[in-house]
């Protein structure tokens, strides 16, 4: 993984002069655009993740099936669409290549939150008690072994090697991710460049993958597949960059998860970054004894939130934000102008909006 | 995954007239057999665990490095040669998938491996501490999952769907069976079938990828392709059986695991099934307290040991152990006599004779 220090765009494009709906408008669009789809995907999520061990369905049921935007199939439901798959050939309507690989994609990523969540110890997921919490830790690592398995299955089941390249290189930069965020944990000396490696690396890879398959199973040419991975990786950037933002900045019902869970497991994510390099000293020793030597008392959260907004660290990290989610829009510019192109350039307006 | 009460044959086959030789020298004879092999597939692991995140390479090296038998991918290589790849045709000579793909082999077990040490709080392996004792838990899970997506990649390098589909599958099944190992853990109502399956799962379905992937990029036909699947499971069971008896049965130092672990943890493997269903009520009062309550003192695994002598529990743990060796000895019927088919009838016979 490469250092990050700007936006990636497919090349250098200019802005498409898209008019900017966003907010959950953009979110309402993508899933209505998509509806036939996604209940088809939701359909064969449930299907393939059954196995005659009873354990395996009962606790993906609880994740799986416990909702979450589904974000990441709609990415690849979308960009099929995009792409003209199934084609304008009414012979190719029965294809549903997207539907199947929009369901490993949850597959993939359902598999990491698990692993996530008994690797943070999470005891909340989407608002609900998490499936380490209930099943325990071990069935949480194994059942995420099953679904990244099962999610390499459907794949073979496809018959695309150019679709299993893709999808095996974003697991393998997903845990790549993840292990720099360990080794980052507690670390206040972590670059700007190294923590968006770690959220290009966690997040955004398997929104890039998502993207892209979409027209790799349409058979777009090259500059276009390049295009979707450029837009799946800055909106991915800008969602990941949001969520670290909201874990200081969110109110428990709305993000779903504990406010401040970040602050106490030591991640050293952008809000922190930015308000320890703009910090006196008093503010750094205060971050290093809260980050770094993981020291916390009553009231450290509300100090932490307090220099943040002092510093504006929230702000600038949603201006970063704003930065990917433009060039995620940008990368858009290869594919002419249409609904769906609105669509999936206003859902980059959703990626940073949310946090308002 | 079904019931399976009995060893597994790919077809009724008579027990081929092979002498056997048996012990460490089956062993010894088959890492001589592939021995220019199995050293490019050490260069190949260590060269494709590699990352810039830098402890990935570390905790792998450790794992990987620290040994083992290499048991897997020996049986990849020898598989392989067994079924004449590279091929008598100069042409071929060159090929490498065999090395490629047992490396593969190697990164799927390793995975497991160290997702199996967390999910059993291990702190031995192989005679050294845990990775998870060393790194802890959360690096583990992450590596496994970096190693686990490797070897997929290393998978699309190759380019046979058919290997993707047996090693996707093997690896779903290893999940399968680490669940259900889960559900029956603390519960002695399991059926020796169940208990069968776990090993099936767990173990076995790897052993018999392994195999089956040597005789699919030779290019066998089918009745191979399944001969070696059938040799492989039937191995698997029987080291798996062995491995649950020398948990009750070995030293330490031989085994290079803590005896008494399985016990410990409440593992429902069949030295206890064997024991507990021979008992009268009074030892039958204990293995309840033990295993299934897990509530265990001073003296109470020397007492299990005693109990297990005294019913004959880990002399017939071995009896079904020979007689899968003995069906995966005859699983090689298929194939003409030679040195390689030998060698491979006598592995089966080391499976067990290890334990004695």
């Amino acid at each position: 993984m490469g250092g990050l220090a700007s936006p990636r765009t497919a090349e250098t494009v200019p802005v498409p002069a898209i008019a900017a709906h966003g907010g959950e408008d953009a979110l309402t669009a993508l899933v209505a655009l998509v509806q036939d789809d996604l209940q088809a995907c939701n359909r064969a999520i449930v299907a393939r993740m059954d196995s005659p061990v009873a354990l395996i369905p009962q606790l993906a049921a609880h994740i799986v099936a416990a909702g979450g935007k589904r974000l990441r199939p709609l990415l690849t439901l979308a960009s099929a669409r995009l792409c003209g798959y199934p084609g304008e050939d009414p012979g190719s309507l029965g294809g549903l290549r997207h539907v199947d690989l929009a369901a490993c994609v949850e597959f993939i990523h359902t598999a990491t939150l698990l692993h996530d969540d008994v690797v943070d110890e999470s005891q909340l997921r989407r608002g609900l008690a998490s499936a380490n919490a209930i099943f325990g830790n071990k069935a949480s690592v194994l059942v995420g072994d099953f679904l990244f398995a099962r999610a390499f299955q459907l794949m073979v089941e496809d018959g695309s090697l150019v679709v299993l390249g893709i999808l095996s290189r974003a697991a393998a930069t997903i845990a790549e991710g993840e292990v720099l965020q360990l080794q980052t944990q507690n670390d206040l000396s972590t670059t700007e460049d190294q923590y968006l490696e770690v959220i290009q690396g966690k997040t955004a890879a398997l929104f890039a993958a998502a993207c892209e398959v979409g027209a790799v199973i349409a058979g777009r040419p090259a500059r276009e597949q390049e295009a979707l991975a450029a837009f799946g990786m800055n909106l991915g950037i800008a969602f990941q960059l949001v969520d670290d933002a909201l874990d200081y900045a969110a109110n428990q019902a709305t993000l779903g998860k504990t406010v401040g869970d970040d602050f106490r497991e030591g991640k050293v994510t952008l809000p922190v970054l930015a308000a320890y390099q703009a910090g006196d000293e008093a503010e750094r020793v205060f971050w290093r004894r809260a980050i770094e030597e993981g020291s916390q008392g009553d009231g450290d959260l509300e100090r932490a939130l307090h220099l943040m907004e002092a510093r504006g660290a929230i702000e600038a990290t949603l201006a970063r934000a704003h930065g990917f989610a433009v060039a995620a829009r940008a990368a858009l510019a290869v594919f002419e102008d249409g609904p769906v192109r609105r669509i999936l350039a206003d859902v980059s307006d959703f990626a940073v909006s949310r946090a308002r």
